[in-house]
């Protein structure tokens, strides 16, 4: 049973690394965007092959941890949660990508104002993914109920964003095809808090689940 | 062992049951836009619940099978495989509400020609989910990879249809809007697209996995 835990601390560090890798890469793409620089877009692709590589490492483990340790329904939960955390966070990883080769494309035309709550969302939604990964380690489903929240607040700021960028297109053909490029990158901010969103939901089911069994071993 | 893949085949079942629910879901949900009959979105909406609720049986079918047959690591990664599959399919459930939602929307402005592209997007995203399921259950790697192969036309298509949309939006202020709403729908099935691929992926992980073992065990 110490094996088990002992194990299960590893791989749990090891989506605390990957939340970090791609959290610094939704940062990175962003950066390319404001600051115009494509070196940070490039750093961000070249990650992607770590990310990868730390999903089948964690997978792995997951697997190990179960045939190794034939543990019990509370704990299969959680490792199948940690399972789905690992798909959400690979697929971040994807999203960052996305962003960092749109930015590319964008920053080679001149800039469309206002962008400037983007950073703003982009900052919300970088929380997001680290407080969902915490709520996770620390099985605390009052940190996942936040990361809910966050969602709405996204979801607000890019309704009004939006709204903004098809008023600009409305008004001048011009702007149609920078704002569509800024909608996408907004689009992919918007994918990554939903992913988020899921783990943090992931995190209040499965300690709903193991209060559950705690009540029970305790009558 | 007898029993291990009887609980596999159940399990099996109501991935099959609810990939076919799921692609129904598509279906009636571009039928609301294209015939403009609200009655095909609300019936995608009221299937929401049915599709979370075998998402959790599917789940729960799969902790049993772990816990009670100590499975080894070839049949813990098909059982891994099974729970990536029901959370794609969950989402692609998600996606057909929010394609019906959209739809609702846009019929009840004037049509924006051409959206012809659509329902046949729609229709190979609909063969992506059953073949990519289909080659789960018969662990068949080559109908997998037609998956990815259709995933490649559906961009194409795509690509297509958005650049049809943007020219649509630069010479008319006026179809902003509708082509947005269009292009949100687009979206939503390209995503639908990027699940079956996903899935298409396990597939072909997996059974590679079991071959190795296979060949393996008759040394």
């Amino acid at each position: 049973m110490h094996r088990f835990f002992e194990q299960l601390r590893i791989l749990e560090e090891r989506l605390v690394e990957m939340g970090g890798t791609v959290r610094l890469s939704i940062q990175k793409s962003i950066r390319c965007l404001v600051e115009r620089n494509e070196d940070f877009a490039h750093q961000v692709i070249q990650t992607e092959n770590l990310v990868n590589q730390l999903e089948i490492q964690i997978d792995d483990l997951a697997v190990t941890l179960i045939v190794l340790n034939q543990p019990v329904a509370t704990d299969v939960r959680l490792i199948i949660a940690a399972l789905k955390i690992n798909t959400d966070l690979e697929r971040t990883g994807d999203l960052a990508v996305n962003i960092a080769q749109r930015a590319l494309a964008l920053i080679q035309e001149p800039p469309l104002e206002p962008d400037v709550p983007i950073p703003r969302i982009a900052g919300r939604v970088q929380e997001m993914v680290e407080n969902s990964i915490s709520a996770f380690i620390q099985r605390d489903p009052d940190e996942a109920r936040r990361v809910l929240l966050a969602d709405d607040e996204v979801d607000r700021l890019r309704t009004s964003l939006y709204e903004d960028l098809a008023r600009r297109m409305e008004g001048d053909g011009h702007a149609v095809r920078r704002a569509l490029g800024t909608m996408t990158i907004v689009r992919n901010l918007e994918r990554i808090a939903d992913h988020a969103t899921n783990i943090a939901e992931d995190v209040i089911f499965v300690v709903r689940g193991i209060d559950v069994q705690r009540r029970k071993e305790s009558r």
